[in-house]
């Protein structure tokens, strides 16, 4: 019988957290133990590297995802076990899991089988408390407003246009929609309100793209709370919130080192939502990772339209960072599903479904190559795939000049992940970036919308209603217009329609509201119905949690 | 210049913490540590001591509080440091501080002077993290309570009767009544609901109450979350909660190690209310300074009217415990205050008020000894102390056999509390305790009440409306009538009046309310306005709040 992901990673040997920082030539006093296996990693010693050059850095993005699974997480921790094996230095960079989610749907998010990092129970838990550190600093700021409203309102905050929401790091839908401050005149003035999760939090984007400690204030600085009755934005700064804050995340700041199966390093920090927010790990445990290691292997939430092009067109330029290669993940039963099979017929050969599903692959492909970006396809292998449908792969995305690699991490670990490992290594020494985002940041907001829009997802157009381009226009008088736009879309489809598989064409984008997130330093343009406070669903997994009489946790994955 | 407390904590030498674990001679493999002056110490290596004799137990409490200061926490630091500095091992066992009031008033929780604890910053702020695992729990809970009611309510519970609330470590008035699950079926049904600070959670009386993991689990499965229509109660299990909130805790469950500015040891773990809850560091923690230290020393929250007797009356027997000691702590001002002098006339001479405010004193140690335990007074000087005001302590309590004792560890440390250690030691080598709680638990919940409030207090009765009445009657039928009794009143007098200081006697104490803690393990009988959301004052401290250019954190102390 296979090993589950948690039997695998309880069962694997684990080095000291020195030993892992050893590899990365990080000395001990620049080391913050959190037990035995976690560490962060101080912030003054990574700033003491800012002369030594970059090592490569290689993204790791997906088809646009589907049920069946395509293994991103999976892949980056794969892939950075396959380079250390053929003896290059490398690390991996990946998100922080929202611990909430655990309680909903059964599964963690630190990889799986045989390419996994660990502890992974401590990193799916509270881990180095990190979105605690976040979610007080967001409910700190929150407690700060109706504090100032309370006693005096000087700044003539409007109670009717507060954007800044509280959070909790749980999924609880009751505290989606809430009437605050009732109770009479002690307790404020009522109100409208609700909760985000955490991961939604502004504080968690500003948290991962801030560069350091300074950086972190000055974004915190510019959040734009709510508004006056004359629509007049204010600040976090207004409300002397920034300082506070700042030290509330001091500590959580520095990046978090673990390992993998194999012992090599992995960073493991922030982890923002992929579309109200721009879904990578904290710019400065990146720009640590390339400091410290000649292979930087990261990942960025949902398919390539979402997560690779938030990469590109925000973290990357903000961060100073450039890719080198980027790694589209897909599955042939995920393809399968983009060529129009059911989920229930997916473990039979079928080349013309998996022909017909390569169009999205090649869509995404495509869109990468836009921004001077070279890139590899690797494939995550079932039982199920047959020989001939990987060839249907490797025929559908030919002429675009891409390899396609199988790649068997999962199930061997590195060792599987060698050739990966190589044809990336190869793609980098002979097809060398040119990468440039896909647009200047002196476009209108809206042109930037349209551009990736109709560039990326093959939209004709985009459309919205008055309110909505009267909102873009404020922002534009206010200040703000030359941010990049942050797409909040559905990850099933390149439209906005989830039903729409492959590489659909034509149609049309609405946007239904923006939202301006002026301290991480973009607009978020909601395109579709985005969930920001999940629910637990009917049999939550957290009925079946519980500590064996092993002092064993039961259930949890 | 006096230096003040923070100078004073960030000037200090301070010890590796596996240092400060081999003063009590537990193994590296046992520690777990938080960066280099913090550590957890495993609990599995804490169950192998079991067969160890206890140490001696010594509680620190004090006289009524007032608003010029006791110093319980210091005083509990100092014996540590003074009894080390006579030979003997000595450990101290603390609360942790809550982090919201951080932001609102200025002060931390960690001692003060030269007899503090440290890492000051980290204590006073996130820590280990245990208060946000045990807002998590908590709020999971709340969480599991309305999915529960969304998808069916097969348990039947009456949104009306639901107690169980939601938690956040802030001071936010806004949150203390609110309407939940607005916004449509999607959402919930709406009902009202509030939110309390993180320390007043029923979690964290259990955390604290609790003697390993087992029994953490069975007490979080006994919450009682509200009611069905016919007044039936609805516990945790029932809604399969125990389980994964026993997840979320378990690594929060191990005591946390740190060092006083001497090096000596203490634990810090815990911190509920010593109101609604019973005010104690956690069980597991003081159970283990026991079997780990020749003499512990540890605090209860308010004076020893509150503090004292849920010590000796809730956590001893509960715990199998027994304490050898208890130091009284008083000031002159404080005492002067009791006696009636204004605020600003504290510094001057008036041997007559400090006679008269020792009636405060008096009472407390009559208190106490009806319990069986040897005490002493332990004088916390002020410059404008003066030698004849001390007399008059010394005389006032003279009769009792009572020793006074200044003690100077503010000032000096753990010299200055030499001889303060060195009577306690005499104490408990010549007066040996005779134990007993004050009540037995066969009592009726009204009968340990008014015991308490009379044999106490000064009181001559208790009394209640109809309906409290009735609710104490369906708690007895319930099957709670064997839990001890948890007062919740002013903490600034023996009455439920804060203006009546000194001994008031021939007082009535109205019971307002009862409240089941039926996993901590107590029946919270509450008698006036007890706040369990605190809200920020005009000007909150976290104006001031920030990080400096050199990374030093400003304004927190």
């Amino acid at each position: 019988m296979k090993k589950t992901d948690i039997e695998i990673a309880r069962q694997a040997p684990i080095e000291p957290i020195q030993h892992i920082a050893d590899k990365l030539n990080i000395p001990a006093s620049a080391i913050e133990p959190y037990g035995k296996y976690k560490a962060k990693v101080d912030l003054d010693y990574l700033s003491t590297l800012e002369s030594k050059p970059d090592g490569k850095l290689i993204l790791v993005s997906a088809i646009s995802p589907t049920p069946a699974g395509e293994g991103k997480t999976t892949t980056s921790v794969g892939l950075t076990d396959g380079l250390n094996r053929i003896g290059k230095q490398a690390t991996a960079c990946l998100r922080e899991p929202s611990l909430g989610p655990c309680f909903g749907m059964k599964g963690g998010a630190a990889g799986g089988g045989y390419a996994q990092v660990i502890p992974m129970e401590d990193i799916n838990l509270h881990f180095t408390g990190d979105f605690h550190a976040i979610g007080a600093a967001n409910n700190l700021l929150a407690a700060l407003i109706d504090n100032h409203i309370h006693w005096e309102n000087t700044l003539k905050l409007d109670l009717r246009r507060i954007t800044w929401k509280r959070v909790v790091d749980m999924n609880d839908r009751a505290l989606r929609e809430i009437n605050c401050s009732l109770g009479g005149p002690g307790n404020g003035f009522p109100r409208e309100d609700g909760f985000d999760i955490t991961v939604a939090s502004e504080v968690m984007a500003i948290f991962c793209m801030a560069k350091d400690l300074a950086d972190l204030r000055e974004r915190l600085a510019k959040i734009v709370v709510g508004y006056t009755r004359d629509k007049q934005p204010i600040t976090a700064q207004q409300l002397s919130a920034d300082g506070p804050m700042s030290v509330l995340l001091k500590d959580a700041l520095a990046p978090n080192l673990v390992q993998t199966l194999e012992h090599n390093p992995a960073f493991i920090h922030g982890g923002p939502f992929a579309n109200i927010a721009h879904g990578c790990n904290s710019v400065i445990a990146t720009r640590a990772a390339l400091k410290l290691s000649d292979y930087v292997v990261t990942e960025a939430g949902f398919g390539a339209d979402l997560g690779a092009e938030k990469f590109f067109d925000i973290k990357c330029p903000d961060a100073g960072i450039t890719p080198s290669a980027a790694v589209v993940v897909a599955t042939v039963k995920a393809l399968k599903l983009h060529g129009g099979v059911a989920q229930d017929q997916l473990a039979e050969c079928d080349v013309a479904a998996v022909t017909r599903g390569c169009s999205n692959l090649r869509r995404h492909l495509e869109n990468i190559a836009k921004f001077g970006v070279p890139a590899l396809v690797a494939i995550n292998p079932f039982d199920s795939d047959s020989p001939e449908e990987i060839d249907a792969i490797k025929d559908a995305v030919g002429d675009l000049g891409v390899e396609v690699v199988v790649s068997t991490h999962w199930a061997e670990g590195g060792k599987g992940a060698e050739y990966l490992a190589k044809e990336v290594i190869k793609l980098i020494d002979t097809k060398p970036a040119q990468f440039t985002p896909l647009y200047s940041r002196d476009l209108k907001l809206w042109s930037k919308a349209k551009k990736i829009a109709t560039e990326l997802y093959g939209a004709d157009d985009i459309i919205a209603d008055q309110k909505v381009r009267d909102q873009i226009a404020q922002l534009e008088h206010d200040g703000y217009g030359h941010l990049p736009v942050c797409i909040a879309k559905t990850q099933y489809s390149f439209s906005t329609d989830p039903a729409l598989k492959g590489a659909p064409s034509g149609h049309v984008v609405p946007i239904r509201e923006v939202r301006l997130s002026a301290g991480a330093g973009f607009v978020v343009v909601i395109c579709g119905n985005i969930m920001t406070m999940p629910g637990l669903p009917r049999v939550p997994a957290a009925n079946r949690i519980r500590i064996n009489d092993d002092g064993v946790i039961e259930g949890l994955f």
